[in-house]
């Protein structure tokens, strides 16, 4: 995720350009710089198709539609990212209430299992993470006991098995009665929002926009932009190839920034800062819990930085 | 429903052009098209209707409003779809959140209704499925008490009658104090969204956009594609029986994609991949359980392939 | 509510063209046609009006707040339609859930108590449609014990007292230590449902949209149909009276369809079936219950029927 | 709030433009007129300023910019008017639930603590309407026991006050073990809702749309309005004069119903009816506790009236 | 934040242009004026550039995609400030709620509980705004204990420390049987909600719209700026300077407005008055559990003033 709070607006539209959709932008942008240098010189200086005349109320009537059709898919997929960014929000708060209760709940005698409790919150943010951008490494969990190992290997879905291991301790903390009834209806609720948001963050990453609109948005914009050229030919000349560069640049922009924000888990440049929030999880869960944490996380924690994954 | 992320641009399109509603859209454009040409060539060859100083604000203005209730179609539909795709997903988040809590509240001596909850949580995903493509198959649950293919045939909802299974099983947990009042209590919520799963799809697939609205876009369209020749022949001559194909195309395309999409539960290429669902739901609940799950259910719950029902 | 499933095309715009509000669009249909003959009969033949001069961005200008504006009435209309129809459904889950909590619940020796509150719950639907509907009909309750005739009969909202009733039995078999208060929490917040099902319902019916934006839409409509004859009147000659009618027919035809889908709760073609669900509802609540249940409740809660109350 | 269902269109056209915002309207449209008759007289008579050679795309632009601002302006008003609608709503919904419950689980014999809840339920609306309206009556409470008037004169926030005495209620029965733990835990979120109500309703009245919108779109109507005659002045002529405004009519019209529609809880022509809600959630409440209520209050809660507040 | 009620609209005109982001307005109008000055004069003057016969449809089409993506702009800004304003609104009605239930539910003996309690959900809000605009000032918060400010020292995320302070106290308030069961289980969600509200008003102020997006719309500004010019400067002449000028103003100044609006925590004029809205907090609090607090706070709690931070 890029956060430009103090650089200036050269930085900010260089480093747009330089991502890997910026590639691909490119690509097609040079795809139509040929297709309007051809119909241009074509027009200009050999035939006369009957195009040129393609009366204006046509062109804007596609053109009312087109723009339509792109806000419908830029809301989409604005509402995928900023649902997945609500996602994240929702568990850091869930992280940090269940903090606060394990700290008043369960009496400083039983450090082992606060220490279990804090680490596995920890766990859950880094394993969810890895999960969505589909790189299991284990040394980035904190294990604290030696069966988790084991257990971790054992499976593939590491989000369910974390909560499934901070359950397992809360249920055998209620068995032994250090937690009561009270306690136990209490955590019940944000413990179950863990799963929902590992669920809610996989769907968002597994369904995009249904295929239909999307590669009928992808036609309409090829139409629309092969035929844009014969109707300002007559008006703009040969300044037709730069004037058309720009309008595809836009068009085809907007296309692409949807494409890339509604899938927001990645790591591209408007992604979410996942590695950030989960660090943020791991340094207040700690802090909550008053146990000491390392000072590279809390600076991996903190939002400053120039681009953040 | 279709994901494409290694084929090319082609094959989709290919791809898009087969389906059933491909068939049915290639009619309306035949329609279309003999339409279109008639009138293009007694205007040309024999009698110039007035309709052909139709003012360009006139169109322009029906063009707009239809641009805007096509939208408006657009939209509804997408709700729908995604509306259904957020319900089935809460039904894994569920499924993963009841298993968790079976597995960590029950004791393994209970090793029975261990097994008898797991295969439950799965049945209801499949049955749910079948019932919302209306296939009555029991060959597709795992039944493994013998009481359950007498319960099963003799009603006719079987998402009822899982549920109906599931709570009777904990409520007799609880008789049996294996569970608590605290455990029932936390249970409830999870039980109870099975049904509102259930319903809200049940919902979805019974409640299109109301008849009106769908009938007036249809006739709207029909007026607009009717009218619009006559507002360019006098600049297209014979060109403007492609150029009405390929715009009769872009509108008649996306209602049928509304159509397509709102009924997000059946077997067309736009649709969710339900069957695939319902195996993540049986092979994440067995991992949690620590139950073995045969190895074609794990394939079949990834979504790598092609096509996916 | 209409369904075509089977239905050809014909048939549908013949049904959509003969209910009530079809006779009101023909009203209005025809005072436009007076004007509009008046309009072009006085133009061409006698006096030449300044009005034909009206500059096309004008109109342009006006003809996009109007569809706007009737795309937000549309909006808000279909709103309150699927408001209502959620609302609906998510009766039948709440009901359903009831229904599956008393079958486990309560053992089989408190037979009365069980027909009891699968009546009870039957009897909640029925007495929410009629109160939408305004026909109080005591007859189609049914009724199991004596006292509750004189109850109904001492109140005005029946809604409420099902309820009453419902929640009375409750809270007795709970008096009583047939519930447990872990079973009493449990079935809290299923109870609680009803009363927001019934109450949303209420608001949805008592308040369309505000009067002023409803009135305001209906006088622009008017002044732009008004004003549009003069600005085609030069191209179109007397082809102007046809081609008014229909755009007057699209305009004031979207406006109706709003006003007759944003109260929901009638028995006008577009309405929800409020019966079918009653009974959907009864039928299932037996079903769960394992109680028998009469043949043509089970034919009146199948969604077939051309058309359903 | 108006509602028109026997009157004609002439009588509700004349009740609309007689209310407080059709003052300030008139007043506006003078200013318009004055405008626009300067304009054309100097226009036509004297010299010819070069702004009647505006080129229509360039009002278009700007009349679809301010289209689409209009519509964003009514959308927000419009949901803080349904926002506020939902929340009493939602406050009828719980008051009946309250009561369902308090006659259910209280006995007959605590008569007196039936009485002051079934009083303070009906206290809550009327104490919040007369909030919202800042008219403080204590005459219009209902006070049962003689320590509530004192404790009401040393508040300023009465539904904050009436919560207080019905929790304060509900805790003591709670103490005096006539509500149990599961009954105290039931009773809690309806109670909690209460203050929600109170406190939505609160900011909608405090939060208009932010003032920069509001400001921003008055000032692009005022430039729209001032430049628009010059386009049109060559073809109307003098008829310029009235097709203003009637023209500012409607762009003006639709802002200010925009700013009286966003604050519902007044006592304006738009405005939400609290007065009857409030007398419907008393008839309900004592209805189902089966206490006698005066035939004023049943009267006054029926939505019949042409105006109602 | 802004709010005029008695001001007359000169003021608020002269208010609008003198904050903090009409200086950059300023400065982005001058850069405006210099470009259109020098175009005109050249166009004029010298050479005729083969852009002033761009075609109108292509200006037009520009303006509708422009146009709306304005409105996306100004739509997802203007959510996120309800959102924060909604937020801050539960906030309110959370503490009071948990002020109604600490003082129904603590008997009077427990004073310093109380007093510890009430002056907590003060903390909170001030906590909480004080994070948000990173102005970390203990000296603000009320103290009551001794250990409570060396805790304070000791973190860096405040709101999260009152959280851990006001769940410490009542789990204490449980352990030592002041609370029961039920009351610990009903105050739970109302605690939950705090760090909730923190949460997503740290979402809030971290996420902006994506970057992409912003600068897209920047870019597409600033081109259709560029372009703008030479499709009127045929019409206009020299009045084409102080046209664009207001052009630019309104759609620099709607973009700038939403990047105003969508981080409503700061001091900007059309933030949320978050100091009142924790000073209503403070007043509540103590006016509900009969504490006495100063005439300053209550003067600071009404949104009475002009200007309100």
């Amino acid at each position: 995720m890029i956060i430009y709070k103090t650089k200036g607006w050269l930085d900010a539209i260089w480093h747009f350009h330089t991502g890997s959709s910026a590639v691909s932008l490119l690509k097609r942008l040079s795809v139509v710089t040929i297709y309007v240098t051809v119909v241009t010189v074509i027009e200009l200086r050999y035939l006369d198709l009957r195009l040129t005349d393609t009366p204006s109320q046509y062109v804007q009537a596609l053109g009312i539609l087109l723009s339509l059709l792109l806000l419908f898919r830029t809301n989409t997929a604005y509402d995928r990212f900023y649902e997945g960014r609500s996602t994240w929000g929702a568990l850091v708060n869930t992280m940090r209430n269940l903090s606060v209760m394990f700290n008043t709940m369960l009496p400083q005698e039983v450090r082992a299992d606060r220490l279990f409790l804090t680490k596995t919150i920890s766990n859950f943010a880094v394993a969810l993470k890895n999960h969505l951008r589909e790189i299991p490494q284990l040394a980035e969990l904190e294990l604290v006991e030696d069966w988790q190992q084991k257990e971790f290997e054992s499976v593939d879905n590491w989000p369910n098995e974390v909560v499934n291991q901070l359950r397992g301790r809360v249920e055998q903390l209620y068995a032994n009665r250090i937690l009561t009834d009270a306690q136990l209806i209490n955590l019940n609720d944000q413990i179950n929002r863990l799963l929902d948001v590992s669920g809610i963050c996989e769907r968002i990453k597994s369904t995009p926009i249904p295929f239909s609109y999307s590669l009928f948005i992808k036609l309409f914009t090829v139409f629309y932009l092969g035929i844009l050229p014969f109707t300002v030919i007559e008006w703009f000349g040969y300044m037709t190839i730069p004037i058309m560069l720009v309008t595809s640049y836009f068009l085809i922009g907007l296309e692409m920034i949807g494409v890339e924000i509604e899938e927001p888990f990645g790591t591209d440049r408007n992604d979410l800062p996942l590695s950030q929030l989960a660090h943020r999880i791991r340094v207040d869960a700690h802090e909550i819990m008053r146990l000491p944490v390392a000072k590279e996380d809390k600076m991996a924690a903190k939002p400053d930085f120039m681009i953040v994954n």
